[in-house]
């Protein structure tokens, strides 16, 4: 164990591991900020400074999430469409990801409580915004920005559940282009075609 | 005033009412389950026999919306495409909304506070449950079903908020259908296409 300095620069980290390590294990309902301050190796007071509550420490990270989203919209080529830019920055975001078996426990996680299923969809909800302001700056108009924006983190929610779902082992970008692909064939696709 | 019998038949559209009036003129939080009883003419006893919280005073009406639109999707004709299936149930569904000035008014209620978006959020989340599995039922394949259930919930949210912004008074509908041909030429709109 390290010893560490009295500003604990990694805190906010090792709070959020040990949170989602606690809750993941025992529960959500189950889990209380001493626990995780204890299991962190940090105080009460310390885990109040950066987080508002046990549901806020599982979803730190999220801004980075965004902005790396965001950039990656506003230096996609001139040729992409607004789609194409929106999926170019889901798949950079992307990067950002921990493991496949962490994101599967994480999901299962949001799954098994309705607080953080609303935190989540908040979560999708703000980086639809996002992805929406960064195609608005490269010219697309307001309409068609809400709906390539909207669009592609309906294709970041089904690609993810498939990734963490699947058995097959498939890269996370493999899947968005799959879902892409459905995506285009969606207006083909008739009732009772099975 | 009419008079009441004892199992106030009518009390969830009553303190519906009531809860809807009370936090649009003064504030969500600023509102109590109490306020919202007296003003409907009931006890707050009765109040808790029907919703767990004011919250959900707001967002009665939600299972009759679902089903509605479930029962269109199922009942919608087979030429139909699984995308054009789905808009059919979110139009049946828009049947059921009051006047458009309620309706955005509701909406500036829900955008006024983060508890009411998260509960918006998961009533839409919902809706694309139930379409998703209608459409699984009319043969869709699993993964082109909830592709379209969550795109039609793209398309609902997206029209209503133009329905309730628009200065110009238009049908839902239209909006519906305006949202849909935008969606079909989302691929084709390029960045800096101004």
């Amino acid at each position: 164990m390290v010893l560490m300095g009295r500003w604990e620069p990694d805190a906010p980290a090792r709070l959020q591991r040990a949170a989602f390590e606690l809750c993941s294990a025992q529960g959500y309902d189950q889990t209380t900020v001493a626990e995780i301050a204890a299991r962190a190796g940090l105080t009460e007071r310390t885990f109040f400074r950066h987080f508002a509550d046990k549901r806020e420490a599982l979803f730190q990270g999220g801004d980075a999430f965004r902005t790396t989203i965001a950039d990656a919209v506003l230096a996609a080529p001139t040729m992409a469409s607004a789609l194409e830019a929106s999926t170019i920055g889901i798949k950079a975001g992307a990067a950002l990801f921990p493991a496949r078996e962490i994101v599967r426990r994480r999901q299962e996680l949001i799954e098994s409580n309705y607080e953080l299923q609303e935190r989540e969809l908040i979560k999708l909800h703000s980086v639809a915004t996002s992805i929406g302001e960064a195609l608005r700056q490269r010219g697309v108009p307001g309409n068609f920005a809400e709906l390539a924006a909207e669009t592609s983190v309906t294709v970041l929610r089904v690609s993810l559940a498939r990734w963490v779902g699947s058995r097959v082992e498939q890269a996370f970008n493999t899947h968005v282009d799959e879902v892409m692909d459905e995506f285009r064939r969606l207006a083909t696709v008739r009732l009772n075609d099975t």
